[in-house]
């Protein structure tokens, strides 16, 4: 079988670096959710929550936001970060 | 007064590049919260809550995690962002 030569140094290397991508501004940390809110805030009633444990979510990744709906496992694999969501015990 | 000659255009330029610092990986959103744990998950027990309205931590950089602490207010200046906290009301 023919194979491709293998890459020049220099472009190995270049290929190995890594492609920041701007979400919030550098160093931003939710990439989509009511953007053009200055301050996303929400607010829990805990007496009013339909289940004994809910889960909200802290990775800014959620598509049912605030509530956790584990999209953060997909942020935590892909990024190697550790975080999780708050869960409300009535 | 002797003022500093203005630097040249290059150094400007270089000067305003963006330092990015890696966090928890490349997109990762928590730099520093218990890194230990696989996962940060936090419970909140309403019924235990000692004030009416109680905020809680979403953007990982309060130092009473998982209480926010009014952190988010520099990270949203410093990135631009716009998260902020979970409000639990008893
Ligand atoms: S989906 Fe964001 S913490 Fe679970
Ligand atoms: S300190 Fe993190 S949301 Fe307020």
């Amino acid at each position: 079988a023919v194979t491709a030569p293998a890459a020049p140094a220099r472009v190995r290397a270049r290929r190995g670096m890594v492609a920041v991508r701007a979400e919030a501004g550098v160093g931003g940390i939710n990439p989509s959710i009511r953007k053009e809110e200055a301050k996303v805030v929400d607010t829990v009633l805990a007496e009013e929550l339909s289940k004994p444990l809910t889960p909200y979510c802290r990775c800014w990744r959620s598509g049912t936001f605030p509530l956790c709906d584990g999209s953060h496992a997909k942020h935590n694999k892909e990024t190697g970060d550790n975080v999780g969501p708050l869960l409300v015990k009535k």
